[in-house]
């Protein structure tokens, strides 16, 4: 049986340029299905519902999102399914989720989940939340270390007090590491105590707002000045205060200053961020080309190519290791290495004000 | 002041399958504006019209394609827009023309040009057509040679029978080539006494008729026994002997093996037969980064692209020498140099039965 004292925030405020021409504001990579018939966000909730039922989740997103959040998760009460005020980074958004909840339950453990990620091995992982949610009713702060498969630069790495292998103890975190350049990633790589941060944090609400008021006084006194959470004043009060918090993300304000911060080594769970269209391509099953294609798609001589035109025939001929996206306004042609460049291009847009395609 | 003898032949029945997916059986390539405001067929009728006038134009093509050329060729009477009951390539369709046209005008000169080539040079190429239909009033039939500009294996050629510079004399030819080997295409280029056979052709439909009913002689007969062009029964007995003509070209039925055959060897007129997506693209002009995008497209590290995707913000990312072309139910990816391969696509579709693509 699920702790009911267990509860689970869903960071849904990303815009996931990434993904553009598929990501806008009003469809971001989380509420996207781009790896089959759910989007990430609903992956999100069903990975998690034997540990969290969906009554104990909430979300916090964006203005923009929000209503299509509501629709893909009707098991979550729609006020557990926030809007932001303003784009504020995570720290204040964990930080009213844990005022929220701490007004709700003072045994409130919060754990705490990007909400566009993939993990393939389900069962494994619910393990390993488990274990992160027992090890922070203790009070420490617990977050889950992934094992590097490659010296990735991109993500923000932890490094345990001592060598561990993987396994579901908690264990003490020595630092927080920023993302590092391709030389230090490598020697984390190779170090064996280095894990890739994967942003799943897990800890008593109080013990987070304690930590809050230590590390981040504006915003703890602004949250804590709020009304309680059924109050009819509360949504008005949260848009004049949210704005006026820290735009700062929680590894940043409270992490890498926390005492008592534990890690749990996961073992191989399948984990992906799903990072840009090469990932997605990378996650779905490929003909013998290597081609992720629309089905009744034609090819000769092209291989590698990932193509996303839904209810066109598709052809390609020639061509190797692109990533094609078609809607309705926009087309992308990209090669699959330039995937991480996508968001340069949503920049461009938005120098051109083409509010029409973001 | 025209010659108001000389007529004018335009073969409009090809299908153009190398411009799919913008090309499709009632909009093949001749009726498409893939070049600028005008389609190559209105762009055929342009270029004549200070030597043959509109009026004395006649236009064979298929049962898919003579609505819209009626619609795009608003000046040529409809009755000479014609399409064949069958496709039988190119002799029977001379053979009809030059019997309608003996019919009107016993003295009738007839000018064969193809509906989908592009000519820069447009008064100097319309001094060579003055040039061929006089030589081919002495009873010749005439041909117009194009200075090959590299070792074209596409392309059939002809063989003048002395070494020529290119001037509007018209000159004996040789032999007809087919379409040579690399290594034979380098020795034609190299001698100096070949040129490209573009398909232009000249003569009294008198000796068209007499070459036909010598070399051709059952179709010559066929058309012989049809009734005046005016006669109410002309297009059903047109119905029933059209398809049992021989299903042959003018090159092979007649050309190789006429007698008395001239060419004009021409002077550098800017002719390109428009054979794929990448003619096109080098006919247009490009970007600094030897793109052809549309209007507003934005692009990074990306060159030598040519997109068509009409109303649709276009966005290319890493990505070089790609032809892309998007229509509402189909897209094509395909490498420039494969532009010529583009026939095989359509080819499968065939065999897959898509007619709605076709």
């Amino acid at each position: 049986m699920p702790n009911p004292h267990h509860y689970g925030l869903i960071l849904a405020g990303g815009r996931g340029t990434r993904f553009w021409p598929r990501s806008r504001r009003r469809s971001a990579k989380q509420v996207l299905n781009v790896l089959g018939s759910r989007s990430l966000i609903q992956g999100t909730v069903e990975r998690l519902r034997a540990v969290i039922p969906p009554e104990r989740l909430w979300v916090l997103t964006n203005g923009y999102l929000r209503d299509e959040i509501v629709k893909q998760l009707p098991e979550i009460p729609a006020r557990q399914i926030m809007a932001e005020p303003a784009q504020r980074n995570t720290a204040p958004a964990i930080g009213l989720a844990a005022h929220i909840l701490q007004s709700i339950d003072p045994d409130a453990v919060m754990g705490i989940f990007p909400a566009d990620h993939v993990i393939a091995k389900e069962a494994r992982y619910r393990q390993l939340v488990r274990s992160a949610f027992r090890a922070a009713e203790s009070g420490r702060i617990v977050v889950l270390g992934i094992p590097p498969r490659w010296p990735e630069t991109g993500y923000g790495y932890i490094e345990f007090a001592r060598g561990t292998a993987p396994g579901a103890q908690a264990i003490p975190i020595r630092r927080f590491k920023e993302k590092p350049d391709a030389r230090t990633a490598r020697r984390y790589v190779a170090h064996g105590r280095f894990y890739w941060n994967a942003g799943m944090f897990f800890g008593r609400a109080r013990v987070l707002l304690g930590e809050l008021r230590r590390n981040l006084p504006r915003t703890a006194s602004l949250l804590a000045a709020l009304p309680v959470f059924d109050d009819d004043e509360f949504g008005a009060a949260l848009g004049q205060a949210f704005p006026r918090c820290e735009n700062i993300s929680i590894d940043y304000a409270v992490m890498e200053k926390a005492s008592g911060v534990a890690g749990i080594a996961c073992p191989e769970i399948g984990w992906n961020d799903v990072g840009s269209w090469n990932a997605v391509y990378e996650l779905l099953p490929r003909d013998r080309d290597g081609n992720v294609l629309p089905k009744e798609a034609i090819s000769q001589a092209a291989g590698g190519n990932y193509v996303d035109a839904a209810g066109k025939m598709v052809a390609l001929l020639g061509v190797s290791n692109l990533i094609v996206i078609d809607t309705p306004d926009a087309l992308l042609v990209a090669s699959r290495e330039s995937a991480q460049q996508v968001g340069d291009l949503v920049k461009m847009l938005e120098a051109r004000h083409r509010d029409d395609l973001l």
